[in-house]
């Protein structure tokens, strides 16, 4: 009975808050408003009142009620919604501040300095504040001179520094500079051996250096402009339209997106991007909303670069707590981000005056009709013919970030089966260094990347994106399960067989228990709710499905390694608990690690039957080729969540086949 | 200069062949057409004209002519082709044998007994002949009786009985029988206790066991079709059509396939199902043709299942060599096993009789608008708003193939980027046994499976897909490098970096070298040219991005994994050798192994710089769920071959993005 209650409130929610937004209410996990921005600004500047402030935000978000208020809330969504509050990061007088602001008393709950190590979010208006300095600055414009470049065609871009054991530490970024000359992919242009260290708090130079000179590559065939292209043209494919007569399948209300079987709140936060919240599935057996996902997002994206060099070394990036991975989303292009029947969303987020900035279309959400088949079979022989064949239609919710020169395709779908597949496509410009080199003959080095083009290397890296999955199966008690499937023995002819395989299902009772480094032999993962079984005694559970794996290869104890330790393991599950929500901490910028998903772990605290939070990393290991210059065709990947004994029998058994719709009349046939 | 004339072919080639199918001849490689068949009946039976031969033809298909054959023809397409064969395989009087046909000359080049072990494909007509014997046999229908069940609602179904260290075998096959009463799903309701063995060459049941009784499942639930269901239904998507004014981008000239900058020959074999030969990519720079694959296809497909009781330990099937992957070939239902915009071919096999049979729309080919992008970048910030976007088309080739109660869903997906996506699909119904229990808590044993509903268990199973993969990267001569990704620790701080890792290249001198298990710091695998290089001097290669990895769970020396060798590892490469085509040899039923992949390899031959052939499998371990009872939401894997500095840049740069056409007018934007 509790269960069903439980259930029946996704029910409620959902009508619920289509009528709590046409009332212009919000859910509790809404992102936060141009004026709840605009509000946050004015009550932190309240509190600085001297001129003599230079007070920049850092990072503005809603503050997420902690999970059981919002449960509670959901078990009664006609109560009063939990107070509304905003998580603020400021840099005042070079110190970072942790700001709470609480909107319905217009006050501020504390705010307190930051001593730990590392530094916030990098805001786009600094950087882009820092890009300008080298201009100006003497000994820099020499040595574009001694290099016979025009001062007027060089840019700069900011890069995080990292940490290498200093013992003490500035808010710095340093600068590394590129020729725009013929061409707008100014990335294969490096000016290479000169590096600008930047004091952000500051806001000067503070460090310079020109060590070495190599040529700058060709502009030739860099540009990846459509205008500036010349033929010979490559393929050039057929124009083609998406057309439902009925229009899409999917409502959305507010920040809710129902479709099909499926409902959820997608929000959004400058620094991980799209958050997939309290998503459910509707049972037509039971007839009720089941919990999923209570959230989903991405929490750290960790890209090092494997170049040890003097310019080089320190490329070890941390694109969500050092660049804002939802900062640097883009509008997507209809017709090509997202196809014909896509529909668009705007997002925002808090410029370092605490201005409420827009993205158009940040997020794209749109029907999939990929030509796949949902489920099939056709009888032959034994019975007369017997074909029965669901096409697929699947729910994409889509961003991209480009951070740099890498973007980042990142996709959320849901299929009718209960399946979420998490997409991750790499695309965009590789980063590559400057060289003497014209021909792999002459090289007699480690160059530590690919001879993509004369005086091009592409630098291997790496990508490891980890996702938080707080999946709440049937509820938020759960455990996870590996289902090790072991080779068994046949004894004394007990059958002609000399071997077999079983699962052998062991319960991680602790932390140190799921820590996963997937492989050979790897086990099922699952996680599941042991207080519910299916009428024949199966505890309900979703599969975690692995994507690409890789592992790292930075020895554990060296400093890139220490701050991303998130990724020593593929799968780790931690206890939910509010404050975990970052796996390379709060203040990723420069940070020791002292704050990571993989320090957390080693509390070991118990994770069986408790609200249990799933973490896993998709891994690419990149060597770069020359197909990839000078703008990288999309490597895809991604992973799966599937139902696993969640329901009683297959979901869309009874999923009728879209009604069949012909072109070229765009007539329907049946 | 003798490069850039082997890839002229390919240009004259695509060209060529239009002209040779207006003029009705055939490329070397087209599969053998109705009348092919009907000639090799004729000529065949003419050579056993006594009617007590009971003759049967248990294989036809083209017997390619060699390699250096067909590429000398293709060096000079306006000479004769080579002279046309069919490869027979017969039974007469209790003995297979191989015969060649050839065409021109209407005889039999040779007519060799068989005398190893091992028996060719099983035809439809035996095993429906084998399915009829049991409702005329006293002690089945005894059996049935006993337990109260209708014998016209019987249905028996056939299983190869592989080989368990037997040392005299006869060509047999078994059956386990069903209960169809109130569904068509007679799957899910197996008749467990009883097993019937039938002589093929007799036609007779030669042992009879009728040891054991279980409940058979009910019948409720079980039922796939439409037309049967009762509401609650699932969600019903919405309508939708896709429309081309322009019509496809492909062409289709006999079995020659050309799209967008790819053109290839699309082949159909009664035992492995598709064959793409001579695929070969447009160089938009070279302005020729390249070659990439010179044949591909799925050699062999194991299925072993992991029950080792008295009437189960047998199920490990081959689906190619034993039951025909392109026998189980079914027709595609358009708009819904393949999108409107697909267009459908036939393919035709021999029946027992030697008679020609038609499979309509066994394979369908179509574009693909999936709503992914092929490549982007948005520069912001640095330089005024820059953003361009290629959404991506590719072309699918699909075949679905029903083994009994499993539905494969089989892709070739071709890219402008250059990469072959093979992409498998595993739907369908679940293998399951009848047993006394109704809830989990009752069960004490090992069931070797789920319990997926009342009295059905959902068997564990793995289903390994091998896939012969002859890649010509640029020409035939090839070798098989795999790219170790290796760690370096820095010495004596020469770095603030403790350490990177960089790529330690390693040639495969020998097919002992070229055995991988796949894992752990996995290489990269590339299939690279040593004799062509990039301008900047890097070998021109393709690379293997495995996909889903599973390695076999059974011990190497049991029985069914001895005839499975071949998936001990999940790659091997083999030099080029035409009487290598089949992975687990070519009489594969109650084989023995001695004629398989991986005995093949232990000849450890040279393979650098060859002409090499690379075999992947892509594995799964399935462990059923009541999810997917009682039909299968499909399960998706894939794998990739991506281009590897095979192009000097980016071969998509210059594509231009497909018109942009709207609906819901289906009115052309732009």
């Amino acid at each position: 009975m509790a269960s069903t209650l439980t259930l029946m409130v996704f029910l409620l929610l959902s009508l619920y808050t289509f009528s709590l937004v046409s009332s212009h209410q919000y859910h509790p996990l809404d992102p936060l408003t141009p004026s709840e921005f605009t509000l946050v600004r004015t009550i932190v500047k309240k509190s600085y009142p001297s001129p003599n402030h230079n007070l920049t935000f850092q990072y503005i978000g809603l503050d997420e009620p902690d999970k059981p208020t919002i449960l509670s809330w959901l078990s009664n969504p006609a109560s009063k919604p939990p107070p509304r509050r905003a998580s603020v990061i400021t840099r005042v007088e070079k110190q970072s501040h942790e700001i709470m602001v609480e909107f319905s008393t217009r006050s501020i709950v504390y705010d307190n300095v930051y001593l730990g190590h590392g530094y916030p979010l990098l805001t786009l208006d600094e950087q882009s504040a820092a890009t300008e300095l080298p201009e100006t600055y003497e000994p820099f414009i020499k040595s574009i001179e001694k290099r016979g470049l025009k001062l007027s065609e060089v840019v700069c871009s900011t890069y995080t520094t990292g940490w290498y054991g200093e013992a003490k530490s500035k808010r710095v970024l340093k600068l590394q500079c590129y020729y725009k000359e013929g061409t707008v992919n100014f990335y294969m242009r490096p000016v290479e051996g000169i590096l600008l260290v930047v004091d952000l708090d500051e806001m000067k130079i503070v460090e310079y250096y020109d060590r070495s000179i190599a040529p700058v590559p060709k502009a030739e065939g860099t540009d990846y402009q459509a205008s500036t292209q010349k033929p010979p043209f490559g393929p050039h494919p057929n124009g083609a339209t998406f057309f439902q007569p009925d229009g899409p399948g999917f409502k959305i209300d507010g920040h809710i997106i129902s479709w099909a079987n499926w409902i959820f709140h997608l929000g959004f936060d400058v620094r991980v991007g799209p958050i997939i919240s309290t998503a459910s599935i509707y049972d037509v057996e039971k007839q009720t909303y089941r919990q999923v996902l209570y959230r989903g997002y991405i929490s750290e994206l960790f890209v090092p670069y494997m170049d040890p060099t003097e310019d080089w070394y320190y490329k070890t990036f941390f694109d969500c707590g050092e660049f804002g991975f939802g900062q640097s989303a883009v509008s997507l292009q209809p017709f090509a981000d997202c196809p014909a029947n896509a529909v668009f969303r705007d997002a925002y987020y808090a410029g370092e005056d605490g201005v409420p900035v827009k993205i158009s279309n940040a997020l794209c959400i749109f029907e999939r009709y990929a030509g796949n088949i949902m489920w099939r079979h056709t009888e032959l022989g034994i019975l007369d013919e017997i074909r029965e064949v669901r096409p697929e239609v699947s729910l994409v919710v889509r961003m991209v970030a480009v951070v740099g020169n890498y973007d980042y395709i990142i996709d959320w779908e849901f299929k009718p089966s209960g399946t979420i597949k998490l997409g991750v496509g790499l695309t965009g410009i590789l980063e590559v260094k400057g060289v003497i080199y014209t021909h792999t003959d002459e090289i007699r080095e480690d160059v530590h990347g690919t001879l993509l083009a004369n005086n091009t290397i592409g630098i291997y890296h790496d990508h490891f994106l980890t996702y938080y999955l707080d999946l709440d199966v049937d509820g938020e008690a759960n455990s996870f399960v590996k289902n090790n499937l072991e080779m068994i023995r046949t004894t004394n002819q007990s059958s002609p067989r000399k071997s077999y395989w079983t699962v052998v299902s062991e319960t991680a009772k602790t932390e140190g228990e799921a820590r996963i480094q997937l492989g050979l032999n790897q086990p099922e993962l699952i996680v599941v709710n042991p207080n519910k079984k299916t009428k024949v005694g199966n505890n309900v559970g979703y599969r975690l499905i692995p994507g690409s794996v890789a592992h790292p290869l930075l020895s554990y104890d060296d400093y890139p390694q220490i701050r991303g330790a998130f990724t020593n393991k593929n799968v780790w599950v931690t206890p939910y608990n509010k404050s975990e929500k970052w796996a390379g901490g709060a203040f990723v910028d420069q940070s020791r690690g002292e704050d990571t998903l993989a320090v957390w772990s080693l509390r070991n605290r118990e994770i069986e039957n408790k609200d249990i939070v799933l973490w896993y990393t998709i891994g690419f290991h990149h060597v770069p080729s020359q197909d990839e210059f000078p703008v990288m065709p999309t490597l895809s990947g991604g992973f799966e969540l599937r139902p696993n004994n969640f329901f009683e029998s297959n979901p869309v058994l009874k999923t009728r086949a879209p009604s069949v719709v012909a072109g070229p009349n765009c007539t329907t046939q049946g």
